[in-house]
């Protein structure tokens, strides 16, 4: 971290500085110029509090070297993390993860149908709504308890391992059977179910928020981890721009950068990022070669004469397509 | 609401969905062109899921004319909402309330110091963090129980009701004493947290996400007060853009829209919006004659000496300049 | 297009416009409800002016059915279009096209270098910048008519046909050699630019402003074809985001969005939407079996010791492998 | 300029770096950590570019201290820029001024009338389009060279000074009799259109592009500023983000950043950054108050009956309100 100072300040306030930085384990480099004095802060700055120093009032700015984030970082873990979900799935290094199903759970017959589908075509974990997150406090908000309960069901009836959103801690209980827990888009920066999910002994699927950047995505990722849950899952979903055609718009930029600043596995979500299901193939197949290590799709058993079938939705018919094409190019994936 | 169906569509389909919309209360006015084929529905639709209709396989595009907000809605409601807050201040209507204190409460004297400095100055009411939501783990947190307590002793000082951020529902049992419960910016779509303070019996004050419209501030308003809770404080405090100038960019005209479309108070926090003190009085001022029924301003006792001196606050002399200054425009509030 | 009128509105203010809406020769269908009338217009409604109906006082809102573009419609004109370019290069249809070059021209030796090593990797078209759009007035600004002369030396010597970009309708003459005039992201909406190339006989490759929409970026490439240029090439080259990690973000479902809107080739570089060479390879792949009619590429002969070598130039070896890899999973793109 | 290099950079690449930086002509002040070299350039640096340096293999990043801009700085012009306009207005330092007229000239009336009416309510300005950015090629785009000569007879029927919007720069012997010459947002960053503007003897207006930040507007007035006209006034009139209620989000705080940065005078257009007129009245008080140099407002004389009458334009009568009010609150404008 280099402190940049204003000019002219009273060094006593200088001395109060570096006197705190040293007092909190720091070794500084100090180099007076003629009119700037930058201060250089050797050691492990992932655990200071940058905003702090860059309110301080002799300071002009502050400029990080190191990332902030320190358990989720390749430097210093640098094999890819490979997360092993209920002993039925593998995720990471050379793992790749196909997650299907409904945005979701309606009943038992389209859960079970729509998870024996997507395990036909090459699915290796079974998505499906139970909380749902709402805008509208008017809007179906899913089924709840019922919705977990089915979800078990259709996991016993095909051995698939199951994903589904937790929305409060307080509901953690009702998650025992579930194998990975989803933290949505709108709950990334919810520091405190981010901190109870820390405790908890499941893997974590963790949506990048609408408008944040990769960095507040790694930092959230930071708070899980910190409470001792390593088994992190990253997920690209799209973030929120000026484009209209697409509901959000995917950044599958994010893929490689990620790879590169963490070990942690990344998957990408082209439902939701898209919201149009005749977008979910090309982008689906773009992920992969791009170097996910997972991908996350909705799928539902009868889009046509469901009332409530997702635009994004694709049918099990169109999910095998999608599913064969992906497998046709992960050969070709960069890593 | 209008739904425009797509060109050719089945009319086994199309009687579907008319007799499910009927179903559920609504009258309908249909109109067939050539080509298309226009529904107007008649009724509230604000309890309709709109997403679920677009997501129709017949449906080409669903246009609401109405709000999906109803109980936040100033049509239902003409007269601005006034709140009474612990029969010690008032917001809404003719009543300004000027809003001051620290970011976060660090210690008994300087709470108590900067409470008296804002009381003496014209504020109404006293903010001060004890939960803080930080992006990073690492960074200083807050002094939890131990900040509510030090909040209630300026309190009692001094007179001045309370305002600070609640993170997570399960604190609401140590919030007994606060006068006005905080949801922050990064849960203002924390939508089971919105839910449980729709049913505790004290006023809210929700800010604005970083990427949220106002409408989706407003849905968020609405979770709160369909739980009973009709005392609810809207807040403008910036919203994320390209520029770097300021920390986020404070949308004013903000106040007059949602002066229009809702009858609850609206406050400006130009602290947070801006994040220089060099801006707060020129934004503190601007937010005023554009019609805010109050401010949320960051007072910190002695900034040049304190290590955690927010580049945003100001001393209470400054503050004292601002207020003065704010009193002399409000007789030329355009409302 | 359809129109909804404000509640309770004059007759004859209505009279007036159905009037004035059937005398510019459209069909209408009112449908009027208890509260609303809504009108829809029949007939090409993509050169009515939307604004300045919404701007009525009677109007509510207005609601665009068909798209405002169709000379670039692919309604319209259903087969892809095929560009060809000098007859030394196709690209549309079946032909994928590889465009790389160095981001300046900055000398005989290095474009011509360039040249070479990348025609032998397989681009069929080279890039270079003779009049560099720069932020700063005090920017190097590119060598201009030298840089032009210097690329069709490069041009003799390989016989790849040269694209590069024009900043100012007057400087045309000078573009005679050139086989593709490039309209940069900053010029995109330059109105009176691109009415002048809509005259010339030349391709152009038009890219998309760092915060337009698609549809802002057919309505611009409307703008040419308007005037009797047909020969447009769409660029994404990345949108400005709250991300930085990457320079812009790379929007990739933009290829299979305007593949469905527009028969028009679609092109994406990969090197300025992530300005980081190690995200190249990944990008330029997904961008590929996402369905691009071709890429764009930053290639420098010798970037570790030149001064201005970008962060997101290749090296002519690193683009050999690009090559290579695009050209495996070219079979697998979804179109 | 502080350059920090990456770890373990080689020796001679160091030396020529640094050799060619003080070829230019910069004192360099070196600091060698254990693993960190730091350069800090003394100088004028806003004539480097930082683009170039940070592309360089061994840079790890640039941190930029001084501002890029230089003439438009008002660290070497402390004191306000007052500019004077055909000897009929002025504006900066003390001189406020209020710019009123249509969106259009549409008519001799029309703009006669109009003028009249807003000089009367106190406009030291009139405004009025005549070259139009639409982004559809099919949208009416003004009266062109007509336009232009009705707005000087309108000068000549009132003394009003006339200020009007240029698109290309071949344009400009038609500007003659114009007194200040508008750049639209969209041509902000047209640099070639600048660069000519930095050449002719009369103030040009400079307004904020969609997505552009501060930093980009004062460099893009320098463009300007560089060919030798320092008569440059700074127009904020509003970005894009995702709210949906208004046009553009108007971005206020932008008027006390740019006094701080500039001496340079900053108007702020309410009607384009809001798109209705029920909000100009608020945020033209708030612009004021918050320090502008003056406004720039919609006015049409008769909108009822207009057919172009855009919603965001004010009657005569509001207008007359609008600048009584304005009055009002200038006397306790923050400056």
């Amino acid at each position: 971290m280099i402190i940049l100072l204003k000019d002219k300040v009273d060094e006593k306030q200088v001395k109060n500085l570096t006197n705190w930085l040293e007092g909190i384990g720091f070794q500084l480099h100090i180099s007076k110029g003629e009119h700037k004095t930058i201060i250089g802060l050797i050691g492990d700055t992932s655990r200071v509090d940058m905003d702090l120093i860059a309110s301080l009032d002799i300071v002009e700015t502050v400029k990080r070297i190191q990332e902030p984030f320190k358990s989720a970082n390749r430097k210093f873990h640098e094999d890819d993390t490979v997360i092993d979900i209920g002993g039925r799935a593998k995720i990471g290094g050379g793992n790749f993860l196909m997650i299907a199903g409904p945005c979701s759970v309606e009943n038992r017959d389209q859960i079970i149908s729509v998870a024996r589908d997507v395990k036909a075509s090459g699915a290796g974990m079974l998505r499906g709504g139970a909380f749902k997150p709402r805008t509208s406090p008017y809007a179906f908000q899913g089924l709840h308890e019922k919705g977990l309960e089915l979800l078990s069901e259709a996991k016993r009836a095909t051995g698939l391992p199951i994903i589904t959103e937790i929305m409060e801690a307080g509901h953690l209980p009702l998650f025992e059977d579930v194998d990975v827990i989803q933290v949505g888009a709108r709950n990334m920066q919810n520091f405190e179910l981010l901190k109870e999910l820390g405790h908890c002994g499941k893997p974590i699927l963790l949506k990048r928020g609408l408008a944040n950047t990769l960095e507040e995505l790694l930092m959230s990722a930071e708070y899980i981890m910190a409470g001792g849950n390593e088994n992190v899952i990253l997920c690209e979903r799209g973030i929120r721009t000026f484009e209209t055609y697409t509901r959000n718009t995917l950044d599958l930029s994010a893929v490689p950068v990620l790879r590169r600043l963490t070990h942690l596995p990344v998957v990408v979500d082209p439902s939701h990022a898209t919201g149009h299901s005749y977008l979910v193939k090309s982008m689906a197949l773009a992920a992969t070669v791009a170097g996910a290590d997972g991908l996350i799709i909705e799928v539902h058993n009868d889009p046509p004469h469901a009332l409530c079938d997702g635009k994004q939705s694709l049918t099990p018919a169109q999910f095998q397509d999608v599913a064969d094409c992906v497998r046709n190019v992960l050969p070709f994936r960069v890593r």
